[in-house]
């Protein structure tokens, strides 16, 4: 089946940038009656349809066995996903070479998000949403998450809501639409298509859907593991501008000035980011060679799971789910669980009153191009709890408290593939005295020329860009 | 060795953007001395340093050998490139699955381009290189063609001149700076930093390279296998309006408003397009697996070559190159020869006075996510010679004489690692009659839309772009 979205011959269409960046603003300014009331709802969602998670060991995953040859782990319809090996050498940090289990999804997966002006407003539509993963069971996700094998109906269940009009030709005209990269350390090369529609009729909110502004969703990003992974890649896409209204001098209008600005106000020209992240690009060598799972060294498969002996790094193990309100109300399926708290952070600066973004170019096995965009930190603190370990840079600074925290929240990780995944998000602030010059992987950006890389597929990773969303909440707050 | 281009703090800059642009086609318009005067200073170079290529069977490709299990052709010390196999499967064009060999280079390779302003006029330093493969034995090339393993000295031979300038911060300003894909059926993911550096001070050019106008270059573009396939795509990377004054009505000025043209005017806008280029790399399965080259199926290695039964597609050979003014003055390597000289064609078309080029969705198993934006005829036509083969869309449209020929030269592939593989490059025009509405796998896009998706990795093919070039090339001739 051909999945595509519509492009119609000379649509209706006035001066879509600057006047869809304004209606996006508009948006962010209306906070609707508050997110306890969506909370509660939420809650109403969940309770209406109650959700049973229950690890059970590999010989009790209904549908899915580990394959004769490879010991891969997969379903028996060929479709979903699979767990396979991957053998990983690279000169990055020195040089480092290792196996390591890693999913493998190669479907063409849409998140999309419905869009809509309701007295003069845009609002999306957003679903409470149950995966087996989450923390909270429910969490608010976009309109529409849905592999090819759901849409291609391998499941044997319903058709995910509001797909045709993601699929349909005519149906809405497009604001966003581009491929995305997923966690480069967990996934082979996977990407989701990134997509908000327009429509303009009216159209109805099926039970656990409701329209929000982008007010409102700001909002409940900061609260802890509401709004999915899958929603926050989304929005990061959306040519936002901050505001920065209310707060001169402040740290919002620097933030504000940070989205909007041309290069005239920027540490380095877009050109000059380009240039360096296209040389980060060049400069290390990833060779990643598929291998069977039965052939990853140094991890052992156990009846329940597949682990590291280290303790470290992440586990596959599997869910026997039990749902009323999905397409398929039982199935069992293997989840990746991160062994211990993941963090990521932005340092931010001011430089001339606009926030500046400490960058890091981030190596990763699954990406398609060796490196994309990340946060300044990215890691799995306790890995580094040990005396002697070497430390990420820019770890301690923003764990000391030697930086103004202007964001710290807990943020989840994709239910459907990861079991209690929770990273801590946050933004810290250094002061003018910290240094503009910085070791080679590391770039200051402004939150628009982030926003332009994120225009194209696979420049920042999903780190960043739920970081960016992130950001995006603090403007206008209290 | 990291390689990096230099990003420095705050350098001095202007406004880039626009003040570019006009420097660029001020060059553009200067077209020198013509070009006979460069084409005898190319065929002096030729006689300067004799060149002897001559073709030599496996078992004389000094440093080569077929590795014992997989039965891949590699070079003894790891480097260079290796001829593999690839399994492909998709569910495109209908569906197929095939094997092939395919050229395996994971470096990081530089096409570089020095420009300067001399007498206040933009010009680009060419050099005149000899490529074992090359038609015409010497062709103009970017300044430096360096891969990982010509900077790291694999050869023992010296180092590139100017290499410098695309590796060592602070001695140039960057211009352009962005990896490209390359011919995706006949490489595996092979990529290149496409750079141009401007440098302030004097160059002197070495012997066998000079300073040239876009317009001298574009002189030459005219002319059949001169100007090689790195510089074209280089070239291609420039953000360069074309010149359309002084043919007002003409298809000129419709080339020049096709190029500095607004969203305004081009049928579809630019998030449009960007949209169905995206959908389409959505639709289509495409699996790729790295076989060992001795279980790929359907092609028959002999001593000399190794080929395909049909006599389609492509031979791999091997030769022995004597030259004087390399860095290694002999040398043994394989390359790929294709059957047949191919062909690809832009059908343009003028739209409300802008043209628009009929762009395509091109799928090949070395790209590195499934599509790229092709010409709109991209074949071996000697392939479907045959009564009752399916024909490629538009193919006859191109031969037949049914539209307007406005460029119709032979220009070559490059000539390190392919043997006389030359391509037929046209630009046809439709006139008014010709439908707007096209099949799912086209679209009209101006060349502004192009260039910006140039301006972006792996989006527009190799073939795509040397025909970009090319168009360019019809500015203001006579």
């Amino acid at each position: 089946m051909s999945v595509h979205v519509a492009v119609s011959l000379r649509p209706d269409r006035g001066s879509p940038g600057a006047d869809l960046a304004d209606r996006l603003a508009l948006s962010a300014r209306r906070r609707g009656g508050g997110p306890d009331l969506l909370v509660e709802w939420m809650a109403a969602c969940r309770e209406r349809s109650p959700f049973e998670v229950a690890r059970v060991p590999f010989d009790r995953l209904d549908g899915w066995r580990f394959a004769r040859r490879s010991g891969d782990l997969v379903h028996r319809s060929g479709r979903f996903f699979s767990v396979q090996g991957v053998d990983v050498q690279t000169d990055y940090g020195g040089g480092a070479e290792w196996s390591q289990p890693i999913i493998d999804q190669p479907d063409r997966s849409i998140l999309g998000i419905l869009a809509r002006e309701i007295d003069g407003v845009l609002h999306f539509l957003m679903q409470a949403k149950m995966e087996p993963g989450n923390v909270g069971t429910v969490q608010l996700s976009p309109t529409v998450q849905a592999t090819t094998s759901n849409y291609q109906r391998a499941h044997n269940g319903g058709v995910a809501p509001y797909l045709e009009y993601f699929t349909e030709p005519g149906r809405a005209r497009v604001m966003v639409d581009v491929l995305q990269s997923e966690q480069g350390s967990w996934f082979r090369g996977k990407r989701n298509r990134n997509v908000v529609m327009e429509v303009d009729g009216d159209v109805v909110p099926h039970e656990d859907f409701v329209w929000m502004t982008l007010g409102e969703l700001y909002a409940l990003l900061r609260r802890p593991n509401v709004v999915n992974m899958d929603a926050r890649t989304v929005l990061s896409c959306l040519p936002l501008p901050a505001d920065g209204a209310g707060d001169a001098g402040g740290f919002c209008a620097a933030l504000g000035r940070s989205t909007s600005t041309s290069d005239d106000r920027a540490l380095w020209s877009s050109l000059e980011v380009g240039s360096w992240l296209t040389g980060r690009k060049a400069a290390y060598a990833l060779t990643t060679r598929q291998v069977p799972l039965r052939s990853v060294r140094g991890w052992t498969r156990t009846a329940g799971e597949i682990h590291h002996p280290s303790g470290r790094f992440f586990r596959i193990i599997g869910v026997d789910v039990r749902a009323t309100n999905r397409e398929v109300r039982h199935w069992c399926q293997p989840l990746l669980e991160p062994c211990g708290q993941g963090l990521v952070a932005f340092v931010v600066r001011r430089i001339e009153g606009v926030l500046h973004v400490l960058a890091r170019a981030d190596v990763r096995p699954g990406y398609r191009d060796v490196v994309e965009l990340g946060p300044t930190v990215q890691c799995t603190p306790g890995n580094f709890a040990a005396a002697g370990e070497r430390r990420p840079a820019f770890l301690d600074l923003v764990l000391s408290g030697g930086a103004a925290v202007r964001y710290d929240v807990l943020q989840s990780e994709e239910g459907g593939r990861f079991h209690r995944a929770v990273t801590r998000h946050m933004v810290v602030e250094v002061d003018g005295d910290f240094p503009l010059e910085t070791p080679g992987d590391f770039a200051w950006v402004t939150l628009a020329q982030l926003k332009r890389l994120i225009g194209s597929s696979y420049q920042v990773n999903i780190e960043a860009r739920s970081l960016v969303t992130c950001v995006h909440a603090l403007t206008g707050a209290a």
